[in-house]
């Protein structure tokens, strides 16, 4: 099936008189979120498995953030202009030892000047002391990442 | 700090006559789910990453789900006796063309029976049309697994 | 349909030799938490409506809690006997000034044998200083309720 | 101690040259959520309490959907500037017997200028056929809503 996919996307690309590159939406590069962090993506491997960094911007009061290292895929990367995605952030913190985890998983949306925008819903977890304690570990929210050119 | 935790440990194993390893928990091997799917999780790599496979139970009505692969990470898998993890899976589906993927969140706990359990949250995410469409993309949920002896 | 169920439903109840109301679950009574905790709902209104407590059980250690005031409906009460209900608990908290809330959303369901259960999601936000502070003020989480006979 | 309050708002209010109605958020009015949807919500009950209605915007292509009643409180509405609030919204829908209810929990910010922002987070649930059928019964996403002036 991938090689009739790349043949219509080919072709599409042809009649359109665009090229692929411009509609099609991938994660690698610099991004900023809503609400001001920065995070840079890697060149996405053949898999569509790609790493980087989460870094706190000028908009994040909370200095105890450092450069946090960021892995993840990008599902049917080349294959679909509007792939999903997943990646999980492990926070190195300033002064703390509890291990706390973010997960995003979201989709990569592109609009006809080819403006593109990351929608994606979070969990974050920090380590509980016991199954007790579990019901309070995990935060949720959403961010919107727009490309720094 | 990795040497003072590894002597720190080594003397509680030697006060409590246990072996640490009883003590840890950690994901390889396999796991049934309280909604009756199984999972089965490779040997850790060094920095704590897995590979595996997420099964439909006997349980499950849902014959359109296949074997589908999960990829994650333990954080501190050898450091800490109740780590927490993330790991994502891609959905291989028999019928559809629609990319769902689940990312879930969560902790290892073994209790003072040695017995180890799994705490996790989980968001599942199909592929929507546009960023309009995106509201209804995402399910919640959580998910408790036990070891499969 | 709606004659046809009920039909169905009377023809079940003289079958099986019960009423259909034992058949029925309502949130009226007291349950207990998977984490220990108490809640007490009052007789529902006519238009699904309750009130009630929430209270913090022996397996709690939050000591910080007390008992706290829930309102919420049971949507179609009478009519489907598996019902769907939404509540909201204002947490009164012994030395906080923060105002606390959490809302479960979730569905009441019955088994052959009569027996109640809730499942239920919840989301517990905290009042945040200014839309900046806003992502890290909800905390997410599941509940699952049985009856205290 | 409302009296109270209402002396010292008073005082600062002077001292400001502010109208205290410039800087306290509350949810009566008409609103526009960020997926283009309406709310009209009634004047707050001395408790907080207060109905309204959920109507589908032009944004919304979805016309199954028909104006749904919605039910929630305000916490300490007079006495916080930016207070937290819940809601739930029972929806009708036009070919639907499936009940389908939304909780929002959120918080209602007021800047500087005077102007007013709800972000809230919302679960909407399905009702299921079984506990079995329970886990993929709940979305989860977030809405922010301005004032329709």
């Amino acid at each position: 099936m991938g090689s009739r996919t790349s043949a219509l996307v080919l072709a599409l690309a042809l009649v359109a008189c665009v090229s692929p590159a411009e509609r099609k939406c991938l994660l690698s590069g610099s991004w900023r979120s809503d609400t001001g962090c920065r995070m840079v993506v890697s060149v996405l491997g053949k898999d569509g498995s790609f790493s980087g960094s989460y870094l706190p911007g000028p908009a994040t009061r909370d200095s105890e953030i450092l450069t946090s290292p960021l892995e993840g895929s990008q599902q049917d990367a080349r294959l679909v202009p509007q792939p999903t995605f997943s990646f999980t952030v492990h926070w190195q913190l300033r002064d703390s030892e509890t291990a706390r985890t973010t997960v995003f998983l979201g989709q990569c949306y592109v609009d006809t000047n080819g403006e593109e925008t990351l929608h994606a819903l979070w969990l974050l977890r920090e380590a509980a002391e016991s199954p007790e304690e579990d019901w309070k570990a995990t935060r949720i929210g959403t961010s919107i990442f727009t490309r720094i050119k």
